[in-house]
């Protein structure tokens, strides 16, 4: 282990692709890690940016991911690339093997590109992402872009590791903005117009501010200083154009952050968010066993479908049952 | 109370509504007379038949009704119509008061307008307008109408009370059919492309019948006699078109319950899914509870929010405080 921790503070590649396998699968072995990753982050105080892009499929977060990678390597910084893909299992990072071996920055030693899935049970992504995150922080990385593969509640639950959330749209999605899951649009720190070459750019981006002007806006610290203004940028991966002032916002969100000591705060309500969703889900999974295995909540549901039992007892019945005082 | 459920026995329309606000207000009097109009419907073995009209607002579904009490009253037939909006309060009726009183059908006596709100509590719309139904069903209508104002869960779950459901739908909202809740197209035993005069009709009508056969469809009876195909049928209340076709498709579905036997099934099933829906809410209406107010659950998120727990532990924890095993 201590090797591990020291082959990590060093960033040595196979060293930290070994520690987030280690973290995707759990157990006591991660925990022990994570403890000894969090005392060597607390001593040399590391700076990390963890930015979040989200937004439906086909926005073109990969494309924007690799542009934002050669902005931030001709800046000098060190870059790692967290691909969640809920839909796909645990890969020990196999599956976008293609994807990170045809990358043009695969081969940059200040590059990490790495893909994540699920184990399928119901503890959500944030977890594994947010302690892939401590090994990727422990390894000395400024930046750490985690990309997101679509939109559901999962993709929404790994922003929360996120300190900048850009949610990336197209112009040819005018209705995404409709249809885009309604959480989406609340979590976003910048957003962005991708494929600003098609039609209808300017007119996403003002339905964008639209939206953003009406938005319940998270709890923030009420004094003005301490409120973010959400810039709504145009970009084309085609034409290579908006990176410097897509960073340039990202960035802008981190040092603000920073200037009106937002950040622990920031982070701290994340978890918060994500122990919210998690409890949320356990619930409903438990509700959901019970209706399909306890013996007394099969009763009541066949005591209600013939109308012995009303609907209103039954219900009383099963929060009894299952609510402690 | 011998004579109120002799009165609505007899029809009486103020004794009616005022039964169907008692059962609005709820309580151990709204009990009682529940259980005695049960005794009488069991004696008179009344075969109502309930519809539900729901659909995106706009689409038409209070002209419809009017069109179809028109059609049912030629038939002689006896018919009720519940207008639920779970977005006004309750009303004792007096709120759609307008809508009644300009319907040409107000002063039929065999027609019985009356419109319901709610109470703002989570205990939903489906048990006072079941109740409803049940005071209609004892005044001996023959077809009880329930129309939505709106597509939200409120819309959904009274739902689970009709004998037969029918969606309406627009050419206009070609995307309703991506937007309307994913909910709504599962649960109609009817479709209707309304407004069938305007441009796309056609078109809307081939989308849902594509969404259909695709649908997850619910469990039902297996064998192949108690299988219902679902029809999609064009009308246009302003042409006054296709309203015979959509009568005979809703009296074909019930017929068919009928005939399969599935009608005590299908209200079962109704009650069941009232259930679940209910007991989901109430237990998370009890989590935002404790988040909200719970010392310990305080604590568990002040603890979470700087870090000084992980969102793994707090989350056993509240488990651990919720739910008993």
């Amino acid at each position: 282990m201590d090797e591990l921790v020291t082959q990590i503070a060093a960033a040595r590649r196979r060293a930290v692709a070994r520690a987030i396998t280690q973290m995707e699968e759990g157990g006591d072995s991660a925990r022990q890690l994570l403890a000894r990753l969090r005392e060597h982050i607390a001593a040399i105080g590391a700076p990390v940016h963890v930015i979040g892009l989200t937004g439906p499929p086909g926005a073109g977060k990969s494309s924007l991911s690799d542009q934002l990678i050669s902005r931030l390597r001709a800046l000098g910084k060190r870059v790692a690339v967290l691909a969640v893909d809920p839909s796909s299992p645990f890969t020990g990072g196999a599956v976008l093997g293609d994807r990170v071996r045809m990358n043009r920055h695969a081969t940059d030693p200040s590059v990490f590109i790495r893909s994540m899935g699920t184990r399928g049970d119901s503890g959500g992504l944030a977890k594994p992402v947010r302690d892939a995150v401590t090994v990727l922080t422990a390894a000395a990385f400024d930046v750490i872009l985690i990309e997101t593969v679509g939109v559901g509640q999962s993709e929404l639950d790994v922003m929360f590791v996120a300190d900048t959330v850009a949610v990336v749209l197209t112009p040819a999605g005018g209705d995404h903005i409709q249809t885009a899951k309604a959480g989406i649009m609340e979590i976003g720190d910048v957003f962005v117009v991708n494929k600003s070459d098609l039609q209808g750019a300017g007119r996403t981006a003002k339905d964008i501010q639209d939206m953003l002007r009406v938005r319940n806006d998270r709890a923030q610290p009420a004094d003005e200083a301490g409120e973010w203004s959400v810039p709504v940028l145009l970009t084309s991966a085609l034409a290579q154009e908006g990176t410097d002032q897509l960073w340039e916002a990202l960035y802008g969100h981190f040092e603000h952050l920073v200037q009106t000591k937002q950040l622990a705060w920031r982070r701290g309500r994340g978890r918060v968010r994500e122990m919210q969703e998690l409890l949320g889900r356990k619930v409903a999974d438990e509700v959901e066993r019970r209706w399909q295995n306890d013996a007394l909540w099969q009763d009541l549901q066949s005591r209600v479908q013939s109308d012995r039992l009303s609907v209103v007892e039954a219900v009383d019945m099963a929060v009894q049952n299952l609510l402690k005082d």
